[in-house]
């Protein structure tokens, strides 16, 4: 029998309402695809704010072990009412915290990983004819009771799925699929059908809100298949995120309609990502020897800081300056780190800009193709938008611009490739 | 080092200030008395009857086993917030939910028994110098979630008390002790300093909202020593429950104090009861045949029916009335299963009243004081007070009355017995 993992978030448990809804959609899975069916759900809604406010008015400084105790309880409601909702429609069900189920995690508190999963008692379950509802952000260390941190339970969905050798892990959320752009920056965005998981990764990480990287990995590494959809339309296929999403024997029904698209030239260019959270710095002056370049972003990985954009370039007069960003949350220990490293190799001085973004364009076919850059460099250029550092990878190109005009050059390079008209 | 265990209910962590109350009487009193402190507390006020209500937006008929993974998270975030504020109060403090605190219980839902405590975690606890907060009312069966029923925190914080051979048990509610009757019922009432597990379980069954049986049973098997005591007013010592009040090496201190009090005449009742959820059910026109009474009773016994007073009158025409008090929660089973027996013994008819209420007054000294049971007959007397039926204990008289006259019952042997006066 086939084994399908749903996870739906917080907004799509929202409600008593929303989680009948959600019930409703379990057991249409259940009854179609008669497969065994593990839901990892998130705490509902405002649940997990309402915790933090009764917190703060106790103390400022939780510790992590009894922000974790408190927290975990937010999923343990959902768990314990979507199984009631289940149960009602006429279908068994169980509910199991993190620590029933068998997640282990590393020993420390609100941003654990997941070690392994014990799934005995998930499979007992399922011998039973049970749909086994899971709780999200939550595992076991050592007797303690810890949470995952940001993406926790999209993370949990997917090393579920991972760990039963699932044959598909559906993330439900509150948008439709993985879109060309941030909607809430282009009126009209593409919606993708399939999408690689390497693209997504970059996708994810350079600040589309769908899927948490972390959960993208796994199902990288582990080759399950991502359907990110909406719970409220539950009907509608979403996105399906695999490892090639043109040969690959998931899609196969797809395969001819996909393959008479691909002799009119695949699109290169997937989506357009816009990260807010950069900044800038800069070692002026420095000595232009070998091994310096080296020097600076050893010391900087050794303090925790990881670098992200880097551009180098060197002055007629011998010094060299070293540009690079970094997530601005780290910006401030990054300058401190920067201004000890530019006194011991003697640079001139350092510098920090808190007013850039960057801006991408991702899709794993642009390195058989040629002009991508430069159409998305006329695109700004056109647009008199000033690129102030560029880096690539094989599958993505990144431009930092002024924050000022982010959104702008997201628009003009979303319609230079085109991507409205993705349905694809 | 002694150890104590305290126990706040859920009024007394209602909310983020009563929290920290309660968390200033924790750290106080692990300053003064220097001891191991286990506090076992409820869920905040209104959490359980909000997670109700969500539920009820669900489904009607909740399994036991999800209403107990619901119902446990109240527990679960007051033992974190709590464990906070200690926190933040400058103490260690570390947060166990029922299974963590290896409280084992039987393996049924809503209502389940303590079977065993495991107090090694509890211990290593102590001996890094944290405060340990327990989740009342929550245990764990064979990997289940399973909470305790009615009285739950109690019988945990005492259960607790017992697995650790503590020293004491102070149960902090929102009362500053036992009274000698319900403060709703009675202007004045007296706060007894002192009194005997056995007097406590007589008031407790019944209706005095104090203290469950449940819990004052283990602290008898057990001899914990139980002060019930105002966690408004800490400073207050409220009232100890002990095995005999009089010569118990515990209140040492106050022996002299007490044998003075003695030499003047121990009281002999203690307290006025009122117990409204009464029904009378009768048997008339039953054979007098030997061996009859214990047919019936053995056939409610084996369908599960408590039976309460029992008074049996046998008249001329050799024919036998038998009248019985249950629960009312169980009258209308106990008339179904009643006509059936009638039908069996060939009695006449059978009847139900369930207008009726118990009052009773309990008293250790009782039983070495003749004139006790007159006393209380002649002030119901005095105010028209028709009794319906009578039955006694060792430590107890119980006198059946119509529910209309159950108040002023109470109030006329409250000031027949001089009980407002009562502070010892």
């Amino acid at each position: 029998m086939s084994i399908i993992v749903q996870k739906f978030g917080g907004t799509s448990v929202g409600t008593p309402e929303r989680i009948k809804a959600v019930a409703e959609i379990c057991t249409q899975t259940k009854k179609r695809e008669k497969c065994n069916l593990v839901v990892v759900v998130s705490a509902m809604g405002d649940t997990t704010d309402d915790l933090v406010t009764l917190m703060n008015q106790v103390t400022d400084y939780p510790t992590p072990r009894e922000l974790d105790v408190l927290l975990s309880t937010g999923e343990q409601i959902s768990i314990a009412l979507l199984s009631m909702a289940i149960q009602k429609a006429g279908y068994e069900a169980c509910s199991l915290t993190g620590w029933q189920a068998g997640i282990s995690t590393e020993s420390v508190h609100s941003k654990a990983r997941i070690k392994s999963i014990d799934t005995k008692l998930i499979k007992k379950l399922f011998a039973e004819g049970k749909i086994v509802v899971v709780a999200g952000f939550q595992g076991i260390a050592e007797g303690e009771i810890t949470t995952l941190g940001r993406g926790g339970s999209d993370t949990s969905a997917v090393a579920l799925a991972a760990a039963l050798k699932a044959d598909r892990c559906d993330i439900y959320t509150d948008v439709d699929g993985v879109h060309t752009t941030d909607p809430r920056i282009v009126d009209k965005t593409g919606r993708l059908k399939f999408i690689a998981y390497d693209e997504m990764l970059e996708l994810a990480s350079l600040g589309a809100q769908v899927l948490h990287p972390r959960s993208v990995e796994i199902a990288k590494n582990f080759e399950i298949p991502l359907r990110v959809r909406s719970s409220w339309k539950p009907e509608d296929n979403g996105t399906l995120v695999v490892n090639n999403p043109v040969s690959d024997d998931i899609i196969s029904n797809n395969f001819t309609e996909r393959k008479s698209k691909m002799i009119e030239g695949q699109r290169s260019v997937r989506g357009v990502a816009l990260d807010r959270k950069q900044s800038r710095l800069s070692i002026i002056g420095v000595p232009d020897e070998p091994g310096i370049a080296c020097k600076i972003f050893s010391e900087l990985s050794h303090h925790g800081v990881s670098v992200d954009v880097i551009v180098q370039c060197v002055s007629q007069d011998g010094h060299t300056e070293v540009d690079f960003t970094v997530n601005r949350d780290q910006a401030e220990k990054a300058k401190q780190e920067l201004d000890i490293i530019a006194k011991s190799i003697k640079a001139q001085r350092t510098a920090i800009d808190n007013s850039v973004v960057k801006v991408s364009v991702v899709g794993a076919g642009m390195i058989d193709q040629p002009g991508v850059a430069a159409k998305m460099f006329k695109a700004l250029g056109d647009h008199k938008i000033n690129i102030q550092m560029i880096s690539t990878s094989e599958i993505r190109i990144s431009c930092i611009v002024h924050e000022s005009q982010g959104e702008e050059a997201v628009k003009c390079i979303h319609e230079a490739f085109g991507l409205s008209e993705v349905n694809s």
